[in-house]
């Protein structure tokens, strides 16, 4: 009886601090003077790394944090399907990993055969309402959207051994990173197999009102209106249609969520337009609870999607 | 569009800081110059609190942590079923609160008409190994079997409003927790009406190697041996058989846990004396993942047994 | 190893034949000349029974399949909750036991206890489309909205041990006998604790055309318009709203399901009230596996709702 | 409101006897005079066809059923995987398509994406014990694991669109087809990419009393004594063992099934052996309600595992 198997997650988590904290100091005094290769070996677990980019458009570095599943160190020569899962609202890229229990649920899922070895990797598009930018789209004085796409995907994709295919890239989010999540596959479903969108808040009323491009709480609300993803399929020409019926989508949105009728009317606008896709109702509301225990269930359809 | 709705769990720790700190210090305060059922009105949501007992029993102050269930406050004259729920091998009474989302489990599951409003508490029976005691049994030095029948259990139901009897009882844990509450009902069937047991270390075998009283995790693991949840059915009579009859049994253990075959052994002794007992092995294994998913089956378990 | 065992539905079929036809005959054959008292127990297991009432208000007997649950016979004295499930368009009251495994999803749920003991009967209301009757609402020349609260609900429960309260009454359906259900429980909320509505179809658009009184088809789909379950709720006062609340709802609908809109307005049209219902939207469409599937939380969801 | 839509099985089987029997035989009498392809196209639904083939090992016709999947005829160019889904004792080829919705169960989650199309065949190994030959192995007088291997399987791949490796071929079976299903992938994991074993009745204690070979319920429960999977595994060398660990194994079995011992003996034997294998203890016993449920998360194992 291993009385000395200590069952915390506290273990994980200095595991964690170790792999992606110090060991990589480590790594970087030790090789001034060596050849790694010669006496270093990777560890063979998973590892969550919070690094950064330097943005041009943006002009600051945006922080992101990043699972590497189990053996992406060890074996080399492999690239992985990767997964882009956007946080919500006053959130940051932390949020899926510190309020959920994301990188051991990718871990149990992987080692079931439940899901495919895979990258999951959240950029920081918010922060603090009113103090800090947040949205994914395009905004007076915030191009993320122009960041995503030109800057942060494509370095990501060089940087990390990600495939590069839509078939084998997804995108997944919550709340303003649920619409975030649909809309971006819905402007470029030939970067992305597969869409799980969670509590989506892809539609918003548009204000007439004056908005003082200061208040960065007004040009969020009025950039989710600008990009909503109900008037985009409505609008939508038949090509445009038949594109999006290349992507995998799938909603699942509490019953006690104040966004239900949006993402109701989200499915039912693709219905009608013969786009086939998933909706589940659950019990539940707008917390981490619901977003927990949609991870069950998103890893694996996204993971099912990869070819 | 509620924007200012900011989801994260921190919104709701602050509310139960606020609910179980700071506003009962306040009311303290207050109270000294006012009646406090002229003004003040209880707030009607669950709260979480961390409080303290003084045993004479072990010659110290013993925390427990304890949710007390929306409406508790409000209406002061309903009597509540309680739930029993032990931490396991180096975590406190935090830990069923900190390291799963407890509370929020407990108040959606209420929400939703799938348990009934209960008081849930968790003693502290552990902490940092060979330096603090652990363990539910009586040990040289350490009464806690003692301390918890004859202190904390009378104490406590004699300042929260719970119904006191079989009934309205039930006791769950996990790993030492699951020992603890699988051999505190077998000793008790009178006290508890069901018993619910995840990753249970309800077995260990005898040392016989002598063993230092000061040597604290020799001593947990001793106590295991002698309390073995296994033999204490194989050496029952008939007439203690009869009464184990009288408590509802649910195991719960991971196909990939260290203690599978213990928890299989004790189900099988269950069965072979006509016992029933629900026995479930799901994916997973010794660690918070598989206890925060075990809740979702716990406590309707236990709220369907409460009369 | 039991070889013997034979594992088929044949044999229980067999057995709810011998126990619901052969036996009884028997039974009545026997008791002419004899005291069953003397010599005869009642099984203790489940029965499936299908028998009938004759109708005045229909003028015709009527059928109805009625399971009772183990215990049922032996224990006399003990009254039973009881749940009225409701079949849809074309179906028949053998339809619940025939095209789902309804009796051993009931057994194993009780057996586990998930469920208490309840009685679980369906009355036919429909058959062959345009040769037979279909409907749970009062049509000129059938009358059987009257006849189910008049007669044969009153008759059942002075013939069964039927508790006979709200508190341990409930009433379920799919399709139209969703519809049924829902418009049942809105006009006598009195008489049922809870009421869960699977692919309920509880709205039709009103049809202005000239309906032949023997177009059996249109006067059902008129009969749902004239008794539409979301225009109820649109246009009660508030005592009727009130009422409403005292109800536990619960939706349950396919994502494929044609039916899945009017169910959705249905919950809005609630919510828009503040009569509280439970929605799950989960995959499937207008079938059997969608159905069967539902009762596994039906059951369940009804019998915590009992008093 | 689409009213005439029916919602029974009986329209399923229906069509599934149209497709199966009347179509094929209207097509065949037609062809006599005609190009097919010039004026038919076969259906796009899946079909379930029984089939039989001439066996010269057993000297007897033996049937079959197989599940083909939607769109089979329509693309004559695809391969498909495919799972051999064995039936138990006493039950024949049709069991699993009777007994369970097996065609509709894979419908439903192959048009959700939760499985990839796939063929399902069953061939008959059993019937009416003493009457009939039961068993998947060589028993004296029924040569049934020759069969099998060099007959069956090889004709049924060279007939059907099968793509006829490891990668793309499963076992799967409940109670004695589970104990089929295991053994076989033992022999033969150069064949099986993944096993699925459901209620297998995988051992038996040997008998030693003299059987008379007309006996064919004691030959069956010899061959399986012979056959044990525990002993297959404790008695194999380190190549053996390897080649074991290139099967993906699972195992569910109901916590009431009177095989959970030999299960879980069978499970505890591989993991001493280091070959990863999935175990799952449901609430349930050895009947279809178990089965049809094993179905949900059978097929999605199975699916991902083929290549």
């Amino acid at each position: 009886m291993p009385l000395s198997r200590i069952h915390t997650n506290f273990k994980n988590v200095m595991n964690r601090l170790i792999l992606s904290v110090i060991l990589p100091a480590m790594v970087a005094l030790y090789s001034f003077g060596a050849k790694p290769s010669d006496n270093l070996s990777m560890p063979d677990n998973s590892i969550v790394r919070t690094d950064s980019i330097n943005s041009s458009i943006l002009q600051e570095w945006r922080h992101f944090t990043v699972y590497l599943p189990a053996g992406y160190h060890s074996d080399t020569t492999s690239c992985y399907p990767v997964l882009f899962l956007l946080h919500g609202f006053s959130d940051t890229n932390q949020s899926w990993f510190c309020n959920a229990p994301l990188a051991a649920i990718a871990d149990q899922l992987t080692e079931a055969g439940e899901i495919r070895p895979m990258i999951i990797v959240s950029p920081n598009a918010g922060g603090k309402p009113g103090h800090d930018w947040n949205g994914y789209f395009n905004m007076p004085g915030w191009n993320y959207e122009d960041f995503f796409f030109n800057e942060f995907m494509p370095w990501f994709e060089s940087v990390y051994r990600v495939c590069g295919n839509k078939e084998s890239r997804a995108i997944a989010g919550l709340s303003m990173g649920g619409g975030g999540a649909a809309s971006y596959a819905q402007k470029h479903p030939e970067l992305f197999g597969s869409a799980y969108i969670m509590s989506g808040w892809v539609h918003n009323e548009k204000n007439t009102d004056f908005i003082d491009n200061s208040d960065k709480v007004a040009l969020v609300r009025q950039a989710v209106a600008e990009n909503s993803c109900i008037s985009y399929i409505a609008d939508a020409d038949e090509s445009t249609l038949e594109n999006l019926r290349s992507v995998k989508w799938y909603i699942d949105v509490g019953d006690d969520d104040f966004l239900l009728d949006a993402d109701i009317e989200f499915f039912r606008q693709m219905r009608s337009k013969n786009i086939a896709c998933q909706l589940r109702v659950r019990d539940g509301s707008h917390n981490w609870l619901y977003w927990t225990s949609a991870l069950y269930t998103a890893l694996p359809f996204i993971s099912r999607n990869f070819r």
